[in-house]
């Protein structure tokens, strides 16, 4: 007789993107008439560039000869790709990864989610609050996080490092010891960097501690300020205690075109089992690779006119984070993020609490946004909004608010 | 101080195809001035089909253009795609199978490594011997199946249902009561079919013992006799105990592309949990979707000229199965599979052992096959070949073996 692995039952209502859209066609459904704009989730809207496009088209030619045609792509990914990443994001900024520690995937959110079959199943693991709720998610569905209390929305064996306003969304080191620690800078939700030194702390902190870190660096493009680290690997040690995962989704738009990386460094042992190795074995076994012509559209994004394409489409996307963040100032929100990220993070007017405000700007502005406490406790009285819009739904959506 | 998930660690050698590859590297480099013909990893050689080149650089000009362009996919795949995939491959041919009920994915290995976590962690498994490692493989990474006995190639608490010449490569019922049984048919490796009344039996014994089948039918457009079923929902009561994993890979060529997909029907349901619901929780969790491009390349093997274009390339291969198989046979082999599958299953002569012919073959006749034992023991003195070469390549590689 079998049975299911009931930690999938310990999770609480849905995924959060999936209750916001619930809601929205809801509210459609109510209000035929009614245009909605979204600055909820963390879709990009923007058409993929031109050396992306070229790139794609040649590689489905090449698939439609039988001289150039490619089947099954190597475990870890084409070392085309691999290499210019190595290339482009690690050693151009002083860091030294090889491309044999690069492994290419459909996208940092299953790389997130995934990783933590790497360690033990008891392993405890702390998380910022408010995050990215798939890195706890994932851990439930491992069963580590402990039971769920609905009053509080705590996890009772998983530590939480609350990123508040006091901190400025940078959270302390734990009070309890972690095994494994999650960090997401730029972060996700909150918008906040972390800067060089803080996250040597970190890193320090690991390496005494014998933790290990998962930095999701998903958001590395938006970086613009100069003390900002863009990889860990900048950070003197953390070959030996992290993992980095990066993402196309968001610098070039390949949100629906899935493509990302996990980079597993061969000093990254414990107990004298290499990481990587392991992350490689999971590769050749329960994964089959990106498709070989979206690796090339990846490939595409680091030549200079790749390069500059995102760098444009960046921009077009900060411009909107500037418009909200500013437009929100001037009208009296409280209003973090947007300077080194997509991100807006505001405070709920009037004491609301996040869904209430969710609700209200969905029902009097037609403004999809994201509730805060969806990323944690701590992010209760908060509210995302995304610069992924376009420029004319941007200031529309300010227009809107401020109709209010 | 973190550790490692130590099942890992359980797991003997590499994967067997990555075995492959390493020996393969060393003769190649060993001796460069000989071509090697490669008819082991199930990997196609013929290029992609027009309706699907037509479609993938369609939609590719889609994502160029803002109006048209798509960021994440919904969560089981686009509708278009599920719709087409319900009417084609379920409803045609009689079996009560909805939209809702099938995941798009980035292919049918992922799915059958991933499948396993909806399940408790003390499941017992029953797989046929010899069978597609990925099954056993990812079940020791989740710790399910005892110790590994590296002289009998047997792990302690896995139940294995042996396909021998005797039993003509159908399993029978296994002696011992599983949790779950994984079955694959057309088999990989053995080629074999099962047979409708068959399947029902199997169907029936789940049911009445509360077994949960993962039916990995990833071969199912090579069926080519009357009375093998292309679905497991053909049987009755398969909508109450299956699982039904598919792949895009070899019928239109996609194992460059990825696409696959997993049928979890909504009777499937476990102390009034629904196995579709957990499946759906996981790909809102861990995963974001097939690219959109793809799963347009998906749909266009569903229309009439997409279909006829499958319809030959499956042609092209089975062509090939006949070579092979009607010229090993007329050089003295003993050679079962390659009617119903892309796959020969051919006794090793003089009693070699699989790996001792594995490396006959590579060094006298620079003919690259995969070795029985790699799948199971019960593989052990058995050799797949492939059908997925060119026809050149086939011929070539029978004219080399006769000259052996």
């Amino acid at each position: 007789m079998y049975r299911i692995n009931t930690n999938y039952q310990k999770l609480p209502g849905s995924y959060l993107f999936s209750t916001i859209a619930k809601k929205v066609a809801a509210y459609t459904e109510a209000n035929p008439d009614k245009t909605i704009i979204r600055l909820g989730i963390g879709d990009v809207t923007q058409p993929l560039t031109d050396p992306v496009i070229k790139a794609l088209h040649k590689a489905v030619d090449e698939m439609a000869d039988g001289a150039t045609f490619r089947g099954y792509a190597p475990d870890l990914g084409y070392a085309f790709l691999r290499e210019t990443i190595a290339e482009n994001d690690f050693k151009a900024r002083g860091c030294n990864i090889e491309a044999d520690e690069i492994f290419v995937s459909d996208g940092a959110k299953c790389d997130s989610g995934n990783i933590q079959e790497l360690f033990a199943a008891d392993s405890r693991i702390a998380v910022c609050d408010p995050v990215y709720p798939v890195y706890v998610d994932s851990n439930v569905m491992a069963g580590r996080t402990g039971s769920y209390d609905p009053e509080t929305g705590y996890w009772s064996d998983v530590i939480y490092m609350p990123c508040t306003e006091e901190n400025g969304f940078v959270a302390s080191l734990p009070n309890e010891m972690p095994d494994i620690i999650y960090l997401c800078f730029p972060n996700n939700p909150t918008g906040a960097a972390i800067k060089k030194a803080q996250l040597q702390e970190w890193v320090d902190y690991a390496l005494k501690n014998g933790c290990v870190i998962i930095y999701d660096a998903a958001y590395e493009a938006y970086i613009s300020e100069a003390d900002v680290p863009h990889s860990i690997y900048e950070c003197e040690g953390a070959r030996e205690c992290a993992i980095e995962i990066r993402s196309f989704s968001k610098n070039a738009g390949f949100t629906g075109l899935r493509l990302g990386y996990t980079v597993v460094p061969k000093d990254l042992t414990c107990g004298g089992a290499s990481l990587r190795d392991m992350w490689a074995r999971r590769h050749g076994t329960k994964y089959n690779g990106a498709p070989y012509i979206v690796q090339r559209a990846g490939e595409a994004c680091y030549t200079e006119e790749g390069k500059a394409s995102i760098r444009e489409l960046v921009g077009y996307y900060m411009e909107n984070a500037k418009t909200i963040h500013d437009g929100l100032k001037s009208l009296g929100y409280t209003v973090y993020g947007g300077v080194n990220s997509p991100y807006i993070w505001l405070k709920t007017p009037d004491g609301m609490s996040s869904w209430e405000f969710f609700d209200y700007l969905l029902d009097k502005a037609g403004v999809v946004g994201t509730p805060g406490s969806g990323f944690g406790p701590n992010g209760e009285g908060f509210f995302r909004l995304t610069a992924f819009g376009t420029h004319e739904n941007s200031e529309a959506a300010l227009k809107r608010i401020a109709d209010l």
